[in-house]
């Protein structure tokens, strides 16, 4: 199980069947730089237009469709000082009336200190002097290649994953992609320091980041939409609008995961869901929206 | 600062203005004992038909329109040790086609063991005899007579409060409800023992519980949507389909309460909630969705 | 089958329980002159608060929770020259990034000249100097009270009626609405001189009217929302947010209608929708949208 | 100008950027032969896997991006006898708990007779005896291919058009989409003999078709979402979930279009929209719905 290194020269905006830079084994490891969600890269460098140029696509031998790609999140490590955001709620996150009174949605910067672990932002702001955020490192955007030879912008996700701006897509998470064309093909960008639920300013703190994963295949392993595991809980994600659309879909996977995976019916998945789950918002802000369904390990079947 | 005992003998389907049971000096407590969702009593009598027969209303003197009243969840008791489920996800969480496969929507019974705080299925579940969850109770729906002479059905939940069936609404917890008449006229009623987010299933484990509760009134804090407060975090919530709408509601309250309650700028505002909120689903069964939306107090301006 | 004339000196800004100001007997006719939907009377007179100000109600003998209230609207004549409108599309019928730019939503004058059947803006606006719209009067807000004690702000609507504002409410038309409470309790108000597909300013021409509707009781009609008639077609109405859940709503009572009322199968129901059914947008301003579902007549069984 | 037939033998399903199968000039008909929704042609030949497959692309010479592409549908000829339906509501269309009830979404054959402009189910339903609709041909999927090398399934659609599956485009519309890459690339499949609002089944009555459209370009014609033309009115495309999104993109083109298009300022253009606008359904199946907003050619600017 060899660990690889990736050093993109190109990049995507679409999540697509296109060529592979990186033909890799089942289990092998990938080390690759990411570029900022504008395409700038560590060294304040603009090395491809945005939004949210990826990494990729990675070939992973023996990946089919039907399969599962297991995406372990091993490290992330911040290779930029500066990070930056926008300094407005976006308009669809707040009443529709009252967007007349938002400020503009200037990109702001903020000082990441990696060793630290730190982030806070370049120029105080009143009232926000004290604010130093903990470092929570992120993949905003990765997945793979969608079914069909469909391919879709690095700006939205689907079922194939994509730009979910999930703040649990961080180290130690665990997830799986269902497998559409052979060997997957892997994307991975838009790394973020830290991002509150919703990415309701439209960004987190967007940076470059050194990212490891380990990417695996899970032979047959059905799925619709991406599941997750962290220590504590399994989870699935349903991306889509309205936010009642995704959370269907986040719901009726966890369901079938529940039932095929786990051996319940439907009526202890009920159960066990309607007083057990935990709902998180990933993103509120890109074309489609992403809701988290999580169950908490301990209440799983022995 | 009395504390008084409501004995209700009538019910209420709605919150609106109606005659109160109860008057109140501000600052005063009440212990009240409710019936479940159903309108069954601790004794297993049916007392007042569904859905969520609420106790009250009370009257707290000095609350005006424009003001707030403050709920403070001191403590819930479960009086009767059955609780009842549904069997069977809400049609309106899964994926539209799928609702064909749901299992019925048949009541279930639970076992509630106050002394021992746990919740579990009267009758084994294959998969689930594991299951002992904690008690872990709240109020489904409470609030406060809604303006212009509106009257809302218990069911469902507004600007007012109401059936918000928010599984955070626990001992501990301080809401603030707008108030929109003389008095607030506060009603609550639809316990739960455990619930879990989104309420899935149309139900928490439903059951009658003895509650005590805290009412004040602060002067002159305008606010649209209900506020509260918990030992770590400021939230707000919003009340609406689809879920988007609630979730647009709560963040607007959440601005407005950071530039108006806590003196930061729209920009400084955004900043802080951009990074750092939270959002929690309350319900996502009843015909209003509920999302709140978190703040830790740790980042908010000294 | 008499004609009543109501003269209204109190107006009511819910549709709720509330004591009639008129009885009448099934089959009798109402003349009444309405209010504008600011509250100013024909005289130029702020006669009361909005929004929607409606006359009644009034309480039809014979009328019993489970008939229907069929609602023939006779005549409606324009009683003021002058109407207004705002001058802006509303905040959530645009994208929302978009609000910004959305000009104020001052109020506009329009004249309406009842002889000619004509209605223009009082002050030219550049590009639409020969916009002479025909007078195309109809009934925004009108319905029965709701059932379990509720009462609903004339801003919004529900299975009961209310603020549908939708342009086929106009002479000619016949609505019933599912009666919840004893003399079933109708109201009216808001009458518009013409108004575009969705109210996307926020009102249609508003002005006030002398409208004739006669009253009749349909004898143990289920059906869950509003249901009406013209020379041509039947049609339901629901009333929800978002526009998908109105949809949903209307499409089901139709579906309800075709098949409990026209001895339809589901499968020949669904074929005849599914070919030549048609949508029409009610309004999508207002806290509940609307959505009108309708089948031409020729097409209904025989 | 010349007339081109394009005999198809590859189909596809997407719209994206593929190897064009014909290169025209600005301003000339092609006349092509389309294959049902589920891939079988006018023999009764499965030739291609659904969902919806397209012929084309078709390369348009001078089309750049920035420009759009005329689509005029000269005419539509069915060459098959046979039409196909599914028989029952789709899921989403109705109240979520009465999914449960729907029957079976089985395939239904109709019989289109094309001399006599009719179209018939072909085994008699009890109340539907009478039921001989007209034929009223439309184009369910077409349109060009998108920007950023995005490739779309043709289940679905979006600026670009595709399954927008509205009735009103026939013969005698005409159609504009926005240009993302160099010979815009279109692409048409999916005809349908007739179709109700909202393709409320699934399908309209899906068929092969003999279709002849005049494709040209109009250079540097700014537009985000599909435009179209009928002999009475103007009309603008929104397509996305929920409803709302789509009548929000919808109206937010027509906007700009009465602005940049007619010279309208936003306070005239309001004025005109909130009075004589109509909203149309294009269907309500499909991953994004289709809204579509109208405005009548004589209330524009002269």
């Amino acid at each position: 199980m060899a660990t690889h290194t990736l050093i993109a020269t190109t990049w995507h905006n679409v999540l697509g069947t296109v060529p592979p830079v990186l033909n890799i084994a089942d289990g092998d490891s990938v080390v690759t730089q990411t570029i900022d969600a504008a395409g700038i890269d560590k060294d304040e460098v603009q090395r491809w237009p945005g939004p949210n140029p990826t990494n990729g696509p990675i070939f992973v031998a023996g990946a089919e469709p039907g399969d599962a790609l297991q995406v372990d999140i091993v490290r992330m490590t911040p290779i930029r000082e500066r990070g930056w955001t926008r300094a407005a709620l976006a308009g669809n996150v707040v009443d529709p009336e009252r967007v007349r009174d938002l400020p503009p949605r200037e990109r702001t910067d903020w000082v990441i200190d990696g060793k630290a672990g730190t982030v806070r932002l370049r120029e105080p702001v009143p009232g926000l002097e004290h604010l130093v955020l903990p470092l929570e490192p992120m993949i905003g955007c990765f997945g793979v290649a969608p079914a069909l030879g469909q391919a879709f912008s690095t700006a939205t996700s689907a079922e194939n994953g994509g730009n979910m701006d999930y703040r649990g897509f961080g180290p130690g998470c665990r997830v799986w992609f269902p497998v559409s064309v052979p060997g997957a093909l892997f994307f991975l960008g838009d790394c973020h320091a830290i991002q509150g639920d919703g990415e309701i300013v439209g960004t987190g703190v967007e940076t470059a980041m050194e990212v490891e994963v380990r990417l695996s295949v899970v032979k047959r392993r059905h799925q619709t939409w991406p599941r997750g595991e962290t220590g504590d809980a399994i989870f699935t994600v349903g991306n889509a609008r309205p936010l009642d659309q995704a959370l269907q879909h986040a719901t009726t996977e966890m369901l079938d995961w529940l039932t095929s995976g786990y051996g319940l019916s439907a009526v202890a998945a009920s159960h066990l869901m309607g007083q057990v789950v935990r709902y998180e918002v990933g993103n509120v802000f890109d074309p489609a929206y992403t809701m988290v369904c999580k169950i908490d390990k301990k209440w799983l079947p022995r």
